[in-house]
C-alpha cells in the first residue's frame, strides 16, 4: 500500500527527474531518492543519454555517504529499466544492492517493456508499488512517452503576439511585442527541447541567435538543434545561426514538406521535443497537422491592427479544425501574460 | 480639508452614482448623499436625462424621511450644475435646503461650466471642497467627458476570440468562440452604452439580436440603438434587428463612411457611449482610426488557425500604429479570460 510517505519521498524523487529536463534526449529525465527508516540515504537523477540512470546515480550517492542501503525503499518517477541498453539494467542493480523495496511513479511509456520490472523485481522477494504520483511525474516524460510510442517528436509552441494575435508591430515601431518578462520565460523554453524550429523567413527578416541565454541555463544544458524549414532554400549566408560558435548545431530542411515530415527528420536525430517558434506560416502549418502537444501563449496588452498572423490561415481549408486547450493555467508576467495549455485533438 | 469621512461618504456617492450607468445619457451618471452629525439623511442618483439631477434626489430621499437637512453636508460625485438645463440649477437647490457643506470629487469637464460651482455657493457661505475620490469618479464619467469635449461619443471595443485572434470557427464547428461566463460578462457592457456597433457582415453572417438579455439589466435601462454600418446597404430585412420588437431602434449607416463620420452620426442621435461588437472589419476600421477608448478582449483557450480575424487589416497601412493599453487588468471567467485596459493614443 502507498502511503503520504511514499507521496512524500517521490515529491523528492521528482525534484530531482526536473534538474533532467531538457538534458537527457532521447532517454525521459528520472529521478530517484534511497530511503531507509524515514531518512533520504541518497539522491539522484538521470543527467544525459550514456550516463548513468537516476537509480544508480541515487544509490551511489548514498553508498558513497556510508551509507547501508541493504533493505531500504528505492523511489523512481519512471519504472526503472530491465533491459540492457547503453546501460546495465538497473532492476539488477538494485537487486544487488540490497534495496527491499521499490516505488516508482508510472509505467514505462514502451509497451514492450511496461510492466517488466515488476515481474523481475517480485521475484527476488522485493515489495513493488506503482502509481504514486502518476500524474505528476507523466507530465515530465511527455515529451519521451511521445517519441517512444509515435516515433515524433513532443512538439511545443510557443507563441508571443499582441492581443489581435500579431507577431510583428508596424514599421518604426519596436519589433519587440511582448516584454522582457515575457521573453526570459520563453528563454526557459528551449532548455526543455532539444531542437528549435523556425521558418526560413523569420531567418530572413530577424536574423535571431537561437541560443540559450540568461541566468537560469542549466550548466548542463547543451545548445539545441537550430532547425530551419525553407521551401526556397534562400536564406543569408551571414545570418547567426550559419556563422556563430554553434554554427553546428543549425540544420536546414529544405523542400516543400509536411510538417510531419518535418518530425521525421526531426526524429532521425534523436530529437524528442522540439519548440516552434515561428513564424505564423509554420506554426500555422503545425497547429493544420494536429501535432501541437504543448502550447506557451505570450500576450502583450497591444493591438497592432495589422501584421504577420500568429497562427497563418485565412480561409479555412478543407477539413479544417479548432483546438481546445486543456488543462490551462495562466499567469501574469510583469504587464504580459501567459497562457498555457495542451490542445485536445479530437 | 478633506477627511477620510469624506472619502467614506464619497464611496457611498460613487455607489449611488454607478447604479446610473448607462441610463443618462447625454448626462453623466452622478450619485449624491445628504450626510449630518455622521449620518446619512438621504442618498440618491440621477436616474435619466429629464428627470432630477442626484443632488435633488438625494435631499428628497433625506426630506421625505423627514430629516432636517439644514446645516448638513452633500457629497456629489461631479460638481452641482450651475445653469439652468433640463432642469433647475442643482447649486439653486442645495442653497435653498440649508446645506452647509458641499463636498465633489470632480470638477464639470465641460471647461464653460468648471469650477463654477464653486464661486455660487460660496458666496452663500457655503465650504466647497473638491477632489476627494476625484480619479475613481472619473472613470465613471469619462464617456460623458469625451463627449462633451469633442462632440464625438466614448467607444468600447469588445472582442470575443480564440488564442490566436480569431472571430469564427471552422464550417460545422459550433459557431461560439467564447464562453457563456464571457457572453454573460459581455452582455453588461451593452448596460453601459447607449449604442451597440456592428458591421453588416455581422448582420447577414450572424443575424445577431443585439437585445439585453439575463438576469443583470436594470429594469430602467432602455434597449441601446442599434447601428449597422454597410457599405452596400444590403442587408436581409428577415434580420431580428428589423423585425422584433425593438425595430424603431435599429439604425442603418450606409455608405463608405470613416469611423469618425460614423461617430458623428451617433452623437446627433445624444449617444454618449457606444459599443463596438463586431465584425472583424469594423473593430480593424475603429481601431485604425484611433478612436478606441477602452477594450475588453475575451479569450477562449482555442486556436482555430484561420477565419475572421478579430481586428481586420493584414498589410500594415501607410501611418498605421501599433497601441499599448494602460491600467490593464483581467480575470478568469470560467476557462476564458477577460483583458481590461485603455488604449493609449500617442
Amino acid at each position: 500500500m502507498a502511503s503520504s510517505d511514499d507521496e512524500y519521498f517521490m515529491t523528492i524523487a521528482l525534484a530531482q527527474a526536473s534538474r533532467g529536463i531538457g538534458l537527457t534526449a532521447p532517454n525521459p529525465p528520472v529521478g530517484a531518492v534511497i530511503v531507509k527508516d524515514g531518512t533520504v540515504l541518497g539522491e539522484g537523477y538521470h543527467h544525459r543519454a550514456g550516463l548513468p540512470h537516476a537509480e544508480i546515480e541515487a544509490l551511489q550517492d548514498a553508498m558513497g555517504s556510508g551509507h547501508d542501503v541493504r533493505g531500504a525503499t528505492a523511489y523512481v518517477t519512471l519504472e526503472p529499466c530491465s533491459t540492457k541498453g547503453r546501460t546495465q539494467p538497473c532492476t539488477r542493480a538494485l537487486i544487488h544492492a540490497g534495496i527491499s523495496r521499490v516505488v516508482y511513479a508510472l509505467h514505462d511509456p514502451n509497451p514492450k517493456h511496461a510492466g517488466s520490472a515488476d515481474k523481475l523485481l517480485r521475484k527476488e522477494g522485493i515489495d513493488v508499488e506503482s502509481g504514486v504520483l502518476e500524474e505528476e511525474c507523466s507530465r515530465l516524460i511527455r515529451p519521451f512517452a511521445k517519441w517512444i510510442t509515435t516515433g515524433l517528436p513532443y512538439v511545443i509552441a510557443k507563441v508571443g503576439q499582441s492581443l489581435d494575435g500579431r507577431l510583428s508591430r508596424p514599421p518604426g515601431e519596436s519589433q519587440n511585442i511582448t516584454s522582457k518578462a515575457a521573453r526570459d520565460h520563453a528563454m526557459q523554453l528551449r532548455v526543455r527541447c532539444d531542437a528549435i524550429l523556425v521558418g526560413g523567413e523569420t531567418v530572413r527578416q530577424d536574423n535571431p541567435r537561437l541560443t540559450l541565454r540568461g541566468d537560469d541555463i542549466p550548466e548542463e544544458k547543451n545548445q539545441p538543434w537550430r532547425v530551419v524549414v525553407t521551401r526556397s532554400g534562400s536564406l543569408p549566408k551571414k545570418s547567426h545561426i550559419f556563422t556563430d560558435e554553434f554554427k553546428k548545431r543549425t540544420k536546414v530542411l529544405k523542400g516543400d514538406l509536411s510538417f510531419e515530415e518535418i518530425l521525421r527528420e526531426l526524429a532521425k536525430l534523436d530529437i524528442t521535443c522540439v519548440l516552434v517558434e515561428g513564424g505564423g506560416n509554420l506554426l500555422g502549418q503545425a497547429f493544420a497537422s494536429r501535432h501541437v502537444d504543448e502550447c506557451f501563449w505570450y500576450l502583450a496588452p497591444r493591438v497592432c491592427g495589422g501584421g504577420v498572423m500568429s497562427v497563418g490561415g485565412v480561409a479555412f481549408p478543407d477539413g479544417a479544425c479548432s483546438v481546445e486547450l486543456a488543462d490551462v493555467w495562466h499567469e501574469s508576467l510583469g504587464d504580459n501574460f501567459l497562457i498555457h495549455g495542451y490542445p485536445v485533438w479530437e
